[in-house]
């Protein structure tokens, strides 16, 4: 249970400073930060909503992790539903109190209308829609890029034989990884990578005033950031682990550094298993 | 008496640096920063605050933290009215030090006259107002969301059972919460989230020459970034200690971690009850 | 095999994630980052390309990095066109991904044409071209300036009888001292400083449409980037040398620091034989 | 001698970096950078230039705090000129590279002339000049507080006894320090700090053909940002001193964690005296 509890925290903290900082912005109209601050918040949000869960349920930062753990062999499958209705119900939740907060600069803004589109949209504060430019093959493209570099990465990092980080810096680093695909993967449809950070809010502005219109936007845009991110996540994991951790695992290690490496993976695993 | 000092030096740091940031960019009318610079430097204010101060008298960065450390009975109550003072001193005069060193600029900027409202405004340098489209329950909400959730990241950040950091980490990531603050819950009114910080430059420019307006204004806004902080910050503090800590003190640990853990805790409320 | 296509990873994130940004920026008008966030996708794909790399063959970021090892006989020369030559593909390789994951986006923004000049140019996506106010001559003095100076700061990172840097601090400092030469040495021809990070997406952008003019720009630019980079990589390798690490070696260490230093530098040279 | 050169290196890199950053974002006239890239190219030349000199020389990033050593008795007062001397000629010639290396962005930009005031200015690129709205007073005022807090961060995070920090984040606190200056102090006079990197620069500029207007600008300012800042630096490590550290050295520490401290500065100490 309290892994469930942590891991809803790390997804209100995410969507809550992430959605934050894109309402910021655009109720501002750009007075009160811009397109920087915006994935700055992204990042931050990241940090530190790992920082507050990292102690009882890991870093579990998106459920496409948690499936790849799973297909790798490192986290059970019978967990896999309830952490991702854990990601879904932290981002829904996250959005409602974005939306609380920012309540009456979202009624100035829109003049009291909730729109998907158009100068005085308000729905791209919580989840993504495409830019006009992209077609559905682009997103497709670019959801499945952007998450298995993202993938890639993030499992890079935790990777132990691949060289060890001081603790209280991996969650800085994952931070800076959003960054990274804010600054560089961020224009044609907003670098969701995040299924339940995706629909978890869709679900909230969906009944919460914006209606169908955010399921029918961008044709259909809605299960592109949902399916996209999965295939992209395993693409991602699955080539670090051919092309690089296959050569770790041939490489001699000391006795000592693989117990060391053995434990810690149990270590992982039991956590996953016994709260 | 050291302490006091210190915490005085904390405040006057976070005062001196955050409205200096201000100060730059009003009176440059945005020629020399923008609203990240001013984030920025809420940041770092911040962090070389605590870099200052911590040796002496820890990381009290906030009246709202002292007082939930009593309420969590890790802090004596008898220390929370000297230590608030020193706050409201420090951050008195860290304002009295901008006005000093920005008093060209702000006198020109102005044309001499030291206004709350308007294109010629200069009270917004040195504490918080609404936004034009607030209500008086939005102020408060917005104050209890996000004084609620960077409370519960600053005592996570504390939380040695949920993950240790390394030593100098810890002044650099409040800054890191302060700048997430400032990104995504900044529009509003301006994250004052520390009543001392909000009532010390306000009482400054009280006497310095905006006279009472600066309490009439936001229709009497002062009291809410006094009182809604407190509210936040307990909120914030209980939430995580119930819903995260409490999982901590179930999980088995080792005898020697446990004993560490509560000599860690020993020399804290030490250092507040001896100095 | 492995050292070469983690070498190639690290130049495909390199290109792909700084590549990404600057298209981005391009594609969009400014309106999703500007200057700053294309340095930051730089010096962040240089970050996570050395992270996911490092643990297999270290941080031969650069072929002018290589070539100073070689030149000061820490690196064996036979492994320099093989090394050179996965720098190359992975840099072709990462430019062909962006031009995929932006199809869309450059499609729209160029008019289907694809231009080395002129307002809706987009060969300067991929590498470099010098500014209109550049001279051949201060195009060769920037570049082997700005890689001297480059060269120089990534050896005294590596230099361990320098100072000692946390473990996985080391790439973060060269991803801040990419935005270092982006911030301060950027604006006369784009910071290449890579040879093979120029090259290598210079010929994608030959054979996927922009034609012969990418090497006919600019006076026949393309071969300054390449020769000027070398020459100020070994010029600031060597100024190091001389001036600073010279001094390192007359002072006394004790022997178990010297045995520890000889050590290091075996594993590194090893690790360029045996793989 | 060697210790010499290696303070020469510090300064042409502080000199090199940061004005190369200034001189990147006037000549593009804002396109390749702003005032943030400005701060940011400060506080990183800080950063790389002492992880180029940490291991020879230590961090003497500026005369003013040599100065408070000596008058602390922690550093030999005959070593004094020829620092300031190494100080001097380092950002001499770095300003003379960049001069080099931005040529022809210089006379593009001006025209040929290189003046010191008006739209096409130059000088501002190398060293301080004061704001229009500043006054002769108010000057001297923003450079003693400005230094003032400076010194008195710098000493802290110096000060082993006030907490630890890790290897290799010393620097980097260095340059988030300048950053804070420049983020908070900068709009006055442009947070010179350092008498040798505003002199030294002043001093090729006026023989690299600005002329005398260098000294005569702003009535005379040169001499302001050489003797402001040692009032200030010295009033900031006397207040740390006083009313931080002094609450150190009566704290009762472990026997052991005392020699350690003794140690340490007989280190620091021995390391100015025979190299």
């Amino acid at each position: 249970v309290s892994q469930h509890i942590s891991l809803f925290f790390l997804f209100m903290h995410l969507q809550l400073i992430g959605s934050g900082a894109a309402a910021q912005v655009v109720t501002s109209r750009g007075t009160h930060g811009n397109y920087l601050t915006i994935q700055l918040g992204s990042a931050l949000g990241a940090v530190f909503g790992i920082f507050v869960a990292r102690g009882v349920s890991g870093a579990h930062l998106n459920p496409v992790y948690s499936l790849s753990l799973c297909v790798l062999g490192r986290h059970p499958w019978k967990k896999l539903p309830l952490y991702s209705l854990s990601h879904l119900v932290g981002a829904f939740l996250g959005a409602a109190t974005v939306y609380l907060q920012y309540y009456d600069a979202i009624q100035t803004f829109s003049g009291g209308e909730l729109l998907v589109a158009g100068p005085n949209a308000t729905a791209g504060i919580f989840c993504s829609y495409p830019a006009d430019h992209l077609s559905f093959w682009g997103g497709l493209v670019d959801q499945v890029v952007a998450t298995a570099l993202f993938l890639l990465c993030c499992v890079a990092l935790e990777d132990q034989r691949n060289g060890p980080l001081p603790d209280g810096l991996h969650p800085v680093l994952v931070g800076a990884l959003i960054l990274t695909m804010g600054v560089s993967m961020g224009s044609n449809c907003g670098f969701p990578l995040n299924p339940a950070r995706d629909l978890g809010p869709r679900l909230f502005t969906f009944v919460a005033g914006w209606g169908e219109e955010v399921f029918k936007a961008g044709g259909g845009w809605w299960w592109v950031p949902i399916v996209a991110p999965f295939v992209g996540g395993l693409l991602g994991t699955v080539t670090y682990e051919l092309l690089i951790e296959a050569h770790h695992q041939t490489t001699p290690q000391s006795p000592q550094q693989e117990q060391e490496a053995v434990e810690l993976e149990e270590v992982v695993v039991d956590s996953g298993n016994n709260r």
